[in-house]
């Protein structure tokens, strides 16, 4: 029997690689001479880095970038083992979780520092940057990514803009020759699971703005701003990048990213998908475990225990989903290909401690799923 | 397929029929056209009366009777459809939960509205009793329950004793041939799960007497009376009934009982086995699903799971159990013959909101694992 384990992390618990132990530890105790594959998932937010460096056995890299006040912060990314692809979360460099409650302030957070991550993935010579652009504290439509990576955005003096999604209204003239020329050789993929567009009442700052700390008046400003970027974009290079989907994800991020010479905006889950080759392990399978901390009905909305249902259903294998917790919802995951769903949770208990019980609990719901599979195969 | 549902209740959620209904409906989305059986389980303890009113399609029969103290209560016992049955908790008449916790004192506490519920079955003319046993204020011998019934306890002035355990250290005589009549034509079968004598240091007294309010000096005090009672019954029928295992059950009750005509005490849950007619309903099913509120080590004393999974043993039957809630030390159960557990919280909520979750909870998890089950016979 060859099962493959491919959950997403378990958020605040274990990683998706320590999941993927777990329900091994459990059902070996049960099938001990199974072939057991862990693939750890993601679907593009928090923990893909992790996830991606456990299923390529790649490197974690420490880089000192420049955080969205810029001030200075040590930001974790990833490189596969072959050196060949790297795995970038924005949010490490310019995420929100990095400028205190009170200072958040998107007129003038920059992602300068994300364009400093790929910078450091450039000097290590990579063909592919998966990119993902949750969570950020920014509304500069990357500019500050691109200004890193060498790219020049100048007012009607001359003068180089400053950090901030502000600073964009006074844009007179983009200059991307001076670009570090590596970007021409490299594909960047971007985990994106969002369609908003640039700007707006759907737009960036319209729709997250305010999360990140934009009063109503600032995003209108910042809005404003960014449908100045994009007129000068479109006088420049001809691009509409205002509408595409996406280009409004991670403050305008999505835009700014087609200034880049390759770049697809994709799925995270999807990229993860091929990132792992999840596709080779599962067709000749026998059975297909996933899971991740919680499962609702929003969990059809391209997070991974779907992600990787399609792919199973694509070669009709079964798939047991693993959940920290179900919300009542949750049944809609039945149509998006899970076929049976098994919470963990063996007793009340503080948050906290359940958290703390986590491995515990998915040892024991796989060795119980384990045992009921042998039943029903005796 | 014929899937036989034989849980206990979910202690403050569910009756044992109500755990079963609920299971019903989680497999029948996934196997409409297979043959459930739901029996309703229990042990002997609390929600035994509802259980066996429920597996028997009876009749639920309130009667007035004496509380622990004197005072009187409506005491619920249930007669199955042919009337040929009476299950009654001594609970409902003399139990702990009658008497307010300032009041609570074993010395004076009486058996007698046992013994009236006894006489109330009588009245019906059942030819057999089952008596749980389990929570009693008591520590009486269960004389109380004997004379309701008719026995005659009296002194060396030739007086009635009075009530509670305190006043059989003036036992001077015996009087059973005032017992009713019709109690020789009735089979008593007592559903005790502890196998403590009557005296001494495990006994009903020393183990118990605490729980119900006994001070240290009330415990030897009762301790000498029950001793007292045994030597006049040993002098007066030349049985011992001191050291019959389960004797010191409900404050000697076990030891009372002997003398009546015909009694057997037995594990609670053979004896629910038994009335419920489980073995005949297992014998030529395809699988067998138990559970009860909580499952942990202690559910291999004698508890419902276990019984279920002993009888579906015997017969080489598969076991799935479904709980409440799973206690860390859990997995004694495979030994008793449960082939997996899956516990039922989703979520983590207050206690409160997940007793009121109950079903919809259960009917989830069966549902899930009757998928499950599907999937593997794919």
């Amino acid at each position: 029997m060859k099962i493959i384990i491919a959950p997403d992390s378990f958020k605040e618990s274990l990683t998706a690689l320590q999941v993927a132990q777990a329900i091994e530890i459990g059902f070996k105790r049960i099938f001990p001479d199974a072939e057991y594959y862990k693939i750890p998932m993601a679907d593009g937010g928090e923990g893909t880095v992790q996830s991606l460096i456990d299923a390529w056995q790649g490197t974690v890299i420490k880089t000192q970038v420049t955080a969205p006040l810029g001030n200075t912060v040590i930001a974790e990314w990833g490189l596969s083992a072959d050196q060949k692809t790297a795995i970038i979360e924005m949010a490490a460099a310019s995420g929100l979780h990095l400028v205190p409650e009170q200072q958040r302030n998107p007129l003038i957070t920059t992602s300068y520092g994300t364009g400093e991550l790929i910078k450091a993935a450039l000097d290590y010579g990579v063909t592919k940057i998966i990119l993902g652009i949750g969570g950020s504290a920014t509304n500069d439509a990357g500019v500050g990514m691109l200004q890193a990576l060498g790219a020049k955005f100048t007012d009607v003096q001359g003068n180089e803009l400053p950090f901030g999604g502000a600073a964009l209204q006074h844009l007179q003239q983009i200059q991307l020759d001076t670009l570090v020329p590596h970007l021409a050789n490299v594909q960047f993929e971007v985990a994106c699971d969002v369609d908003n567009p640039l700007c707006g009442e759907t737009g960036a700052s319209a729709t997250f703005g305010p999360q990140k700390g934009a009063t109503p008046n600032m995003v209108q400003q910042l809005d404003t701003a960014l449908a100045h970027f994009a007129k000068i974009v479109a006088q420049q290079y001809h691009k509409e990048i205002n509408h595409i989907a996406g280009a409004g994800a991670a403050g305008g991020m999505g835009a700014g990213l087609q200034l880049l010479p390759h770049c697809q905006l994709k799925a995270g889950v999807e990229i993860i998908i091929s990132a792992t080759q999840l596709a080779h392990y599962i067709k000749d399978a026998d059975l297909v475990i996933t899971g991740e901390g919680r499962i609702d009905g929003q969990t059809i909305h391209g997070k991974t225990p779907i992600g990787v249902a399609k792919v199973a259903k694509q070669f009709n294998k079964p798939v047991i989903a693993i959940a920290g917790c179900l919300r009542s919802d949750y049944e809609v995951v039945y149509d998006g290909g899970i076929d049976a769903v098994f919470p963990i949770i063996r007793n009340l208990a503080s948050l906290e401690e359940t958290l703390a019980l986590g491995k515990d609990n998915l040892i024991s719901t796989a060795q119980n799923i384990a045992r009921l599979i042998k039943l029903t195969q005796a």
